[in-house]
């Protein structure tokens, strides 16, 4: 009884199976609305989406491997299995990646509002860019979800367009979190000479009055491409902040190199992005 | 169109909501088989045990809940959500925490097997017991899918019947461990007083050539319990390890307090638990 009911379910799910590519479009609301989020994949989510059990099926659990990708038990992947392209499709653009996102970001509010500040400006919250602040949706969508390796000449092309838009959540932390009275510091693997675009870009999508907005030096090319070792880099530069008498009272990012190394900051916080990985 | 679909689905799920609590077992096979996660409560996965679409509507995004817990976002909460308890009992029951859990033991597995071991008998791997040896289902089970607060004697009095379930995806790490001449070393937040019930219900279960097993002294009550703090304790008995000429060249555990703190080991696996925290 259970499997007729099953086999009616694919059936009606999979007529739909082809339309999705055509939905392609980013929810901009600040909160997530239901409207928002029932997109014409809707109906397709509850099993592709999430359950995965079609994933499973091909050999691939892509749930299991997105779980253990945010978890960090996955690690040093180059690329998204290539029968998780649908599934990671999906998953960013129905609901769920945006409900996922939310409880993280209800959290990180929670915890910034116990803070007792000094009130000296010294406390900062250090903000990852890309896919935190900003979201590279428009461009990933193109170019197979995560399936196809990076490319940094067309992905810099996408980002010198600055027309990435605001990861809405994140938004709503940085607004409160200026509200409190902390002060956002962005720390990105962009390189200093996408600055002007990088500034213009947030300021379109409603981010204004951060302390600083710490770029790499300006190297072209895979060295200081995307993919570049990030540990190091950023727990260097937060160590900087440190020294120079700042507070890391909170630490914001998708990537776990992001969030590794000390100082790490006082609590950290991990957005999901089950398009790349960076070590 | 995709909106009539939906309630199609929703009316031909809802009819088998109620009939989740008479199919808890435990699927007991090393390997995961397709006929082992296909129990009565099959049908209702896509919908309650992965998309978490009814649990969203109810205002609580379970499985974006669950996700905030692996990722160590959501931390110090003492219960599940009381709306998570349907959830959480399918997630577990379900074949997906057991894909979840195999994800992460192929990937500890593919670790290992790129060691590169000095053979002197000095190379050990941390495993915890309790949601990661040993399964304690059949105890949640019982007692809300961790909805309700913990009981320290009711659990205790579980424990003492020592019939607690393998993990199999565990076991499997586990020997293939032993075959690689990597050896075990279990490390717990249970107390030295449940040592022979815990030694047997290890051997039952299919675990044997341990290194060490490491528990806590023996104090009662909720100072020794499982709530007790962790992340010092686990970290202090790794870094006697240490002290002692081990290198710990892999961590497992189902709580980040298993996995945090300064040695934490090579490398750490954080196996699924939405059950409970500890710190």
């Amino acid at each position: 009884m259970a499997t007729a009911r099953l086999f009616l379910l694919l059936l009606l799910l999979s007529a739909s199976c082809s339309a999705w590519e055509i939905s392609i479009r980013m929810p901009t609301a600040d909160r997530l609305e239901a409207e928002v989020v029932a997109p014409l994949i809707h109906a397709l989510r509850p099993l592709l989406g999430s359950g995965g059990q079609l994933a499973a099926r091909a050999g691939v659990a892509c749930d299991s491997w997105r779980l253990g990708v945010e978890a960090h038990n996955v690690i040093n992947w180059k690329t998204v299995p290539a029968k998780c392209e649908g599934y990671v499709g999906h998953y960013l653009l129905g609901g769920h990646y945006r409900r996922d996102s939310a409880v993280v970001v209800d959290e990180a509010i929670a915890y910034a509002e116990t803070l007792q500040l000094a009130g000296n400006g010294k406390e900062v919250w250090i903000f990852d860019i890309d896919e935190t602040s900003l979201s590279n949706l428009p461009y990933y969508a193109k170019h197979g979800f995560g399936v196809t390796p990076y490319n940094d000449t067309s992905f810099r092309e996408y980002v010198a367009e600055g027309s990435a838009p605001a990861l809405p959540e994140t938004r709503r932390l940085y607004r409160r979190l200026l509200e409190i009275g902390v002060k956002p510091v962005f720390l990105t693997g962009r390189t200093e000479d996408q600055r002007a675009v990088t500034v213009a870009n947030l300021r379109k999508q409603g981010y204004s009055g951060w302390e600083k907005l710490l770029l790499k030096p300006a190297v072209h090319g895979a060295a200081g491409g995307l993919h570049a070792p990030a540990v190091a880099y950023k727990s260097g530069q937060r160590q900087k902040l440190k020294d120079s008498g700042f507070i890391i009272v909170g630490n914001i990012g998708d990537q776990w190199s992001d969030i590794l190394g000390e100082p790490e900051g006082a609590r950290t916080f991990k957005l999901p992005d089950p398009l790349y990985y960076i070590g």
